[in-house]
């Protein structure tokens, strides 16, 4: 087998010396470099974003739907929508593994596995496309991938629906960080903690702070609050807009007592919610952007222009063990596996 | 005196309930509050963005940037460009300080002050334009400003012209980071080390790491990493172009023996080069973001496609101490005096 470079840098074609992600094309020759893992695919898991561009261009025909995606892949090597930038995850099974790779990592072939890295840099082929979810953009087909040594990748486990698992690796990032960031007796706040991270910072965000903990969960509107309250992991839940940064500032306040959060998770999905993660905190604290709508310049601007001295962490979906401790979470509470089998389960 | 809010809540006037930096229009009378400080000013430095649209919107006469300007304050109560959405900062002497902040702070009426926080919050008045000088943007007025208790002063140290002053100030938060974060040995990238914040880093890097350290300088461009040589804090100088992370990841791994950075600072102005200073840091390192033209998304995205266990950090221009740290680094380095004195001291 020829060698391949860790991060896939054999595989780009064009242009030469970019990474595979902003590449305009890479190589999906399904022939293995040594470090490589090649997958039989299932299902691929399209963005949002992209699969709805996708559906709106092509007036919600689900076959014209299918030829625009394979003419993405026949063009780019990859899934990697040129309108949005997004791409997607893939379910599949394992068919072969490099020979520099094998023993090394705790896959075997035929395991079943979900790839935790974008579709818009793992090389692609579709064959035939069997199934399409106009709806949630699930689609079926029969094709092959591969994932370089520094793609992640998660085991599908056996005892959760396909659905629950994909719903909870896709936000798997944020209860791992929350679980190496808070501290027994932290006050934390989160920011939409009604949606699918939201819940599950706010449920490790209770195991890690402990009973002496001080847990605020903001949510805006009335039945996501409800929903929260009867979980009963916050010990304040507040039904207010993030977007109002002043009414969350005095809620907080007076929710703290006036000492604010040691650790503000932002998982709120729309913009212009930084200053109010920011104003949640104490001086020294620590706010974690876990959300994609989070303006950089309007983090690091609105931090000096009020004069915090706030500790601010761009939310890295990636920590080691992110996928085990995550399932681990749904299957432990009973209460967070219903609420994601309901949700996302269907 | 009427009591003030501690963010200046009280000066917004539309909309009523957000921050006076988002404001359309705050309340720019001059009669104090009681957590108020009141500023004569001198000179204001228009944010570099908001000052080239100006004078491009009024063809480069002088006299009609300063309309230009004065209309921006009469409607919003603040130098807020609605443009570009930046401020800049502020030069003048303390007038005035409100009933209560009155031996509460290290100020006492005269001392000449810079402030910290953009004029896109800081209320103000220009009665009089008195000297505008086109090419940098600095503006001498008569009027007056508002300084808020949350908002961030540093006195101007006598021992140095006021540009080398404001030029050291617009930058400060990030040699303070630097002093704050980096360890004795640490191994330490600073990518777009010859620009001015870049230079600063550089040196508090070395400082921080000390002879047991291992500091690498990337630069674009022959003349800047000549310069960087001379001046002898890196171990390492490579001319390269950080919007390339192949070219970038190629090189600090060669020049860190395959073990990569514990700590790298993002100082390059263009942007493109989140990954690149992904790929440069070890597992568990720390990136810390202090360019203004980081993508959030690029960024969060591009460590997870990677698979990369990185502590990223969104640089919050202001720390503790922050103003006086850097202007004490001035003081310490005859280089680096000298390099801000010929760049900026004209």
């Amino acid at each position: 087998m020829r060698p391949g470079h860790r991060y896939g840098l054999h595989r780009v074609l064009d242009p030469i010396g970019t990474m595979p992600q902003p590449a305009w094309k890479i190589d999906n020759s399904m022939e293995l470099y040594d470090n490589e893992i090649l997958i039989d695919v299932e299902t691929l898991n399209i963005d949002s974003a992209s699969f709805v561009q996708i559906k709106e261009a092509e007036g919600g025909d689900p076959v014209k739907v299918g030829e625009h995606m394979q003419r993405i892949v026949q063009e780019r090597g990859k899934h990697h929508n040129p309108v949005t930038g997004s791409g997607g995850m893939l379910i599949g099974t394992v068919r072969q593994i490099g020979e520099r790779l094998q023993g090394q990592i705790d896959l075997q072939e035929s395991d079943r596995i979900a790839t935790l890295v974008s579709l818009s840099l793992t090389p692609l082929t579709i064959n035939k496309i069997t199934d399409l979810d106009i709806k949630t953009g699930q689609v079926g087909i029969a094709g092959q991938a591969i994932l370089f040594e520094s793609g992640l990748y998660a085991k599908l486990p056996s005892d959760l629906p396909d659905r629950v698992a994909l719903a909870v690796l896709d936000v798997c990032g944020a209860p791992a960080q929350t679980a190496k960031l808070v501290k027994t007796g932290d006050t934390v706040v989160v920011l939409g903690a009604g949606g699918k991270s939201g819940t599950m910072v706010l449920y490790q965000a209770r195991k890690s702070a402990g009973p002496t903990g001080k847990i605020i969960a903001v949510e805006y509107g009335e039945a996501g609050c409800e929903m929260l309250r009867k979980l009963g992991w916050a010990d304040v839940v507040l039904n207010l807009d993030c977007t109002k940064p002043v009414e969350v500032l005095e809620a907080v306040e007076k929710a703290t007592a006036g000492k604010f959060a040691d650790f503000t998770v932002n998982c709120v999905n729309i913009p212009g919610t930084e200053m109010t993660s920011i104003l949640s905190t104490k001086d020294d604290g620590t706010v974690y952007f876990f959300s994609m709508a989070t303006s950089f310049t309007a983090a690091a601007l609105g931090a000096e222009g009020v004069g915090k001295d706030v500790n601010m962490i761009i939310g890295n979906g990636y920590t080691k063990g992110h996928a085990d401790l995550s399932l681990q979470l749904v299957r432990e509470s009973a209460e967070l596996r219903g609420l994601f089998e309901t949700k996302y389960g269907l």
